[in-house]
């Protein structure tokens, strides 16, 4: 009798609080060791975008920041804090739509999100935001080098991040940043059991996997990595652009 | 030294051809048995919506279609079958976008996706499409009523779905089913490690769980259901209607 396929979703340690030039490779193989958890080939890392962010020193001191017109106001109609309203202007690309109080913008990598992804939250200092890495697949690709070297094997790592979406309640968890792994898994010209050709089946797998992680992560646990061992992940280079809906498809921009 | 927090998705066996009437909880257990796969207390069992729609007798047979005005016009620009468009107005509350050769409306349950989820793939028979289930909620219900009487404990079922999703490429599987969990997570109220109330963190842990789930399926193994282990889920009656967003707070209606 075959076992049941299975994958396992795994939950490092706890880490210290990350501030800007700590070593976060090494932090991450301590938090491994600090739950005995050996990473192994087939592994897949997955890094919460926060700790990348405050490695990278990706934060703003609000008390930096004179807030613009637009910022003030926006502030003002809806009891937000105009420096901050003042980054997310700043880290965004293009404005999609402003709302409830919420702005959807695009980053300048592409993504599109509420709040340019500035974010207040878990992060050390009052006066503190956290903005997404600079170049997020740069981010995923140090850690890769770093632990890959460390380990003698290749180790794939995606970066996440929680994201709202149109139409459904409540934030996911997608990929930011990704490192040796395909995204996507591309099914259009297979056909299904029945010689249906698929014609729609491309599967963003990326955020699929950091979904998965997220379930272990938690919100206030202070489990910021998490690895997903047994999935059979396809290598490649990989990057986050792949999992960018081309704007010329895209029916809602 | 405390082990690594874990969550295991597993995989039960393969499926029949699934066929209107049929019994899925028995062969959902059979399945089950296949791999020596014993269901224990605390699981969560993610099922395909196509099984479930197709034991309900979900299907119409496009013979029986005649397409409107409508649907023939948009079959014949993008070169679709002009029964099978009919079908997916008929699904539709109401039409969203028509674009690039997909409509994305929403269906009676509120949910908005392409082409209201009327599917070709994996249906036997070439002139039959797949609907959702009419009642998503009490088809995850039935399913869940079933399995915890015949295993003696209490078994949360979600019906899954791949969608499609703004600004990102690729699909990926949420929730279009509920019974037995809570399928969100509300944060709102909680403070952060540092003292920071989080005020945007509701996390849609069904779609997640759907998500993880669907890495274990695959789109051409034949295996349409999927348990997820360890996972410390809510109890609740719970539905997938909670996923759905107020259009009043929906910046994309």
């Amino acid at each position: 009798m075959p076992a049941a396929p299975e994958i396992r979703i795994l939950a490092l340690g706890r880490f210290p609080e990350v501030t800007p030039g700590m070593d976060l490779p090494a932090l991450i193989l301590a938090a491994a060791t600090d739950v005995d958890l050996t990473l192994a080939p087939g592994d897949i890392l997955i890094v919460t975008q926060k700790i990348v962010s405050k490695a990278e020193g990706a934060l703003v001191d609000l008390r930096t920041v004179t807030p613009s017109d637009l910022a003030q106001r926006w502030a003002t109609a809806w009891g937000k804090d105009p420096r901050q309203i003042e980054v997310v202007l700043r880290e965004s690309k293009r404005i999609v739509r402003m709302g409830n109080g919420v702005i959807i913008s695009e980053t300048h990598h592409g993504f599109v999100c509420a709040n340019a992804a500035v974010d207040a939250s878990n992060v050390a200092g009052h006066d503190l935001v956290s903005l997404l890495p600079r170049d997020s697949d740069a981010s995923a690709q140090q850690i890769r080098a770093a632990l890959s070297a460390a380990l003698g094997f290749d180790l794939p790592v995606i970066i996440s991040d929680s994201f709202g979406r149109p139409w459904r309640f409540g934030i996911v968890n997608v990929a930011v940043g990704v490192a040796g792994l395909a995204p996507i898994i591309d099914y259009r010209g297979q056909t299904d059991p029945h010689g249906y050709l698929l014609n729609a089946s491309v599967l963003a797998i990326a955020d699929e996997l950091t979904s998965a992680a997220e379930l272990i992560m938690g919100k206030l646990d202070g489990r910021p990595v998490a690895v997903v061992r047994g999935y059979p992940y396809t290598p490649a280079e990989g990057s986050v652009s792949e999992l960018i809906l081309d704007p010329a498809r895209d029916l809602f921009r």
